[in-house]
């Protein structure tokens, strides 16, 4: 029998409704490349979720796609981004960002986040040797983080002035926007933040879609010739019809806030229970990816029955480990991994 | 109403079989990336199907990630691709390939398809003058190509010689090889075909899957990296298994042949129906996209009740259309179209 | 001893005056990166002598650097130049173009010039299917053309106008910029022909400089963050002088043109004689650049005695040779190589 | 009158023997792009000084291209280079590096040298989850360094054998090599760096050359199609010959050693006239660039009289400003400079 995996949030195919909605509209005929009425649909209720009527919504496969094709369509060459060294794009995306030809200033980031006053920072460093230098443009941070950790109001507030009194783009990777939004600790509505930033994506896999994350564009200056960009990187699909289809059903009555919800909840509980029974955490997280610390005996042991991935060694005899809940995370698989704290 | 359309094989989802597939399995985990248990299956099934165990199988979720990521893989920065003008690297993609460092060199073609004597030609008068000119490398054909037309066995083995002759790659675009396999004038077994190229896209989206297209590559010098390459340009899918899924459904028993053979029957019908009539056409097709030449009159009428594309002008009073069928076309709509004909 | 050579035009150093003028100033000290005293001077002369105080300038070290400069400077990524085949950029910069991301469409030619009309057919063509296309954005041509043609001034108005109605810049590669203004067959001035393009890129290696060139741009779209684009591409020089104080001797009092009607004139005594001695050329050339059509036997001949390049073969019996002349060119040479021919 | 300049070692033009040289060879006719016999000649010395007749050797008008040249002829598209945060690819070439593809892992430092160590921990990283990260492959250093300093024959050892150990390549700016070698810490010879690394930049612009700088290749997966790259990125030059003509002179009886002795012994001077009158350095310099700290008020009068750049503000008084000499320097303006400090 196969262990019970937390390894991650895309374990699993996509939520029922997801597929069903899929099923149901099989065989109706629709135009391709974003064309046909469920991705009109689709943008438009994302349109009345933010409250911006303005907003361009596009729909593309996967997260790294997303980013580069953001990056493409909003930097000239020689511009660059603004990232946490934990940023998706900074370490796990194999140089994408580089390879459409822009640098990463690199801020280092205990926790997954970044200060407006370090963006300031880099901004000036940047403004002692032109045009030898590359130009920051756009700032780049993750919500939630890559280490479970989210913005609050009043960080992205000072963020968002900062990127305005330097003239930067705000992008948000929002792979994991649904459990921030969702978070017990969440401050901060997706119309906030959307007012707030340039472009976002709205990320689909991690939430129970079976792929597809929607990118919201709220600057022309991005989104103008979005769609060439997205045709040279490859990523304008024939059948869009199918991100449509399961955006359209997120966000039609708040499915993509339950998906979001149980995993938050799942995540939780793991976490009240890893309290409980002693251990600490890596990071503060409220959302569902936690890291707990666990005597590295312990940790084999609870590998017999679980899968999950070891993170980082805090000392000699203890690891940090990663779980990642989902909307698909059963409950009893959570208790019975608290089971064997005890 | 709306229309009946023509327009491409791509206006529906995906066929039943590999949406109740999906079902199935949707609760099942599985790692993701392409360590998937069903991408190990699916690949296992293609080695199976074009009888070669040392292939390596890529699954990506479009066609034109798979054109730019095979050039990414196997070019180096001034090395080029000879394809033929209406190749959709050439015409389609936006620039894809350059955008990825490559020139592409231009044969002009009318049929979709290159000659081997013309690949020679552009090789030799890239001798001419190096290092000042690009290195072609790597030859793109079609299968079937953009005007319906196939290759043959014998002009295969011209173009296979000739590359090896030179030194170069053959690479198959096969985003509609379906059709092509299962043409009434193919002389061309799939495993015949694998075994002269060094790569080729079995094209997933046009032939009924929901989207994906597979990545068979025969050569160690593009497959050693190829993840790296995958990952770099937005193509590595956390939720690979959808791919793996409808692949393995594809090769487990032929359906992959049955879909495309409606398309091409289909198509067919049409043809016959048109030729019947007393119309010609643009290209010689067998497969599942042809080229019927109407009175601009008659267009309007059709039109009416049916969606196309216009494809070309042929002289004042007559226009080329382009038709194309699917796994998903009924054959109700084909009999409907031809009525309009008499 | 060496035989004489009229392979090309860059055979030998410099014109003597501009060694001296180097000599001269040699221990002055200035800035680097084009904000030395010279640059600045050098700037002015030729913003008096193209008539338009809003012209910038900017220099480099060789030609296809100023070629993929503008280039980057100039196009968004998904958009594509428009050039003849035989356009250096097309065919003798090893993809420098397309390694900067960007497509050529190519217009066949056979005098290495191209029309208006070819220009829009290609511009209408790729309005076909927007996102898919590439954009058609930047005109290159050449004057001279590789092919020693030029075009006249209605030629240029005619393009001119195409680029305006159709939103495309004009970027002229003058790399032989100075036989073309001093040919016998020009009816364009410097001032005219700037007036009507974005950019233009004044040759100073192929007119008696030791090496460098002048990238004189009209537009401040492509201006804007040039100098951020030369050092990206590696062509911001630290002395950047040399290129200062070579075109200021260039054109503070017309040596720029001396030195190519020199070149303009051994080329002309010779074609005056080998069409005398009853020989064709396969281009009409008025510049210094000529492609004189003889026997096979006869070249053999030839080449005991002189340097140049076979050029294309013409029928079984005739091959058309390249001869190129220079400033530096000698009168007895081009005597003695006419003395061959009777 | 102007102040004299400490700025920088590209103020004035060449050594006179440089200029010379090009004047006493301006009639010779050559080929051109590197086939001149002074390129030729110039390749035999420096084999000849490096003691290596397996090397090959290249030309280039800058620094900027030579660093990008050989990350693009060294570097898969996912291959990524380390360097020090003070690397000029890093911060001061306008990220020429990741416009060519390829990302930067940086290590900070703050003497402008990395360790072993360092290189090692980076690499362990990057195992931790390919494909998603890129993969380290080339290291970069720079000697002297951008900050004046040096590597010891032990330092280079220890990177060496790092290298070879996870198979990197070494390579070696060295825009600034005449001064490291002519060090009075130095003790490691020409030969002793250039059998360790891969490749290697000797720099002539900052050593008294017009311009142009030499690249030694020591591994023939770099060096197989170096001329393609070069000639992609526009540094194939026609007039190649400049380059052969000053390096021969440089290398044929030792000037390229004069030259930056000159430097050195100029900069001692300052050194110890700093040093002598109560004033410490930002880095331990034994080369051309010192970074004396003075206090604010004191370097507003030094300005009236020099010109030099700030460099970094130390603390509320006191700022460490950077001066540069060169093979021009002159010894008066030195104890001028050093006589403002009693």
């Amino acid at each position: 029998m196969k262990k019970y995996s937390f390894k991650n949030d895309y374990s699993e195919g996509a939520h029922p409704r997801i597929l069903e909605a899929l099923m149901q509209n099989n065989f109706q005929q629709e135009e391709g490349y974003s064309n046909d009425d469920f991705c009109k649909k689709a943008a438009d209720a994302i349109r009345k979720e933010i409250k911006n009527n303005f907003s361009e919504i596009f729909f593309v496969s996967g997260g790294t796609q997303a980013n580069l094709i953001v990056m493409a369509a909003a930097l000239k060459p020689f511009e660059s981004v603004i990232a946490a060294n934990s940023g998706h794009i900074s370490l796990h995306e194999a140089g994408a960002i580089e390879a459409t030809g822009h640098k990463i200033n690199i801020i280092e980031s205990d926790d997954g986040k970044i200060k407006a006053t370090e963006i300031e920072e880099i901004v000036l460093q940047h403004q002692d040797d032109p045009p030898h230098m590359v130009v920051p443009k756009l700032v780049y941070i993750s919500q939630s983080t890559e280490l479970g950790t989210i913005y609050s109001k009043s960080e992205v507030d000072e963020i968002s002035k900062t990127c305005k009194k330097y003239n930067l783009y705000l992008y948000v990777d929002g792979a994991r926007l649904g459990v921030a939004l969702t978070s017990s600790k969440n401050d901060l509505s997706i119309e906030y933040l959307l007012a707030r930033c340039d472009a976002i994506c709205i990320g689909g896999a991690k939430n129970g879609a079976l792929l597809g994350e929607a990118i919201v564009v709220n600057n022309k200056e991005i989104s103008e010739y979005f769609k060439n960009h997205m045709k040279q990187r490859g990523a304008l699909m024939g059948k869009s019809r199918i991100f449509g289809i399961q955006f359209l059903e997120f966000f039609k009555d708040g499915l993509y806030y339950e998906t979001a919800k149980h995993a938050n909840k799942m995540a939780e509980k793991l976490k009240n229970g890893i309290e409980k029974a002693g251990f600490g955490f890596l990071t503060e997280s409220y959302t569902n990816q936690i890291f707990p610390i666990f005597p590295k005996e312990m940790i084999k042991t609870l590998e017999e029955n679980f899968e999950f991935y070891h993170w980082k060694e805090v000392d000699k005899e203890n690891l940090a480990i990663r779980l990642v809940t989902s909307w698909a995370t059963k409950e009893e698989k959570v208790d019975k991994f608290l089971s064997y704290l005890d």
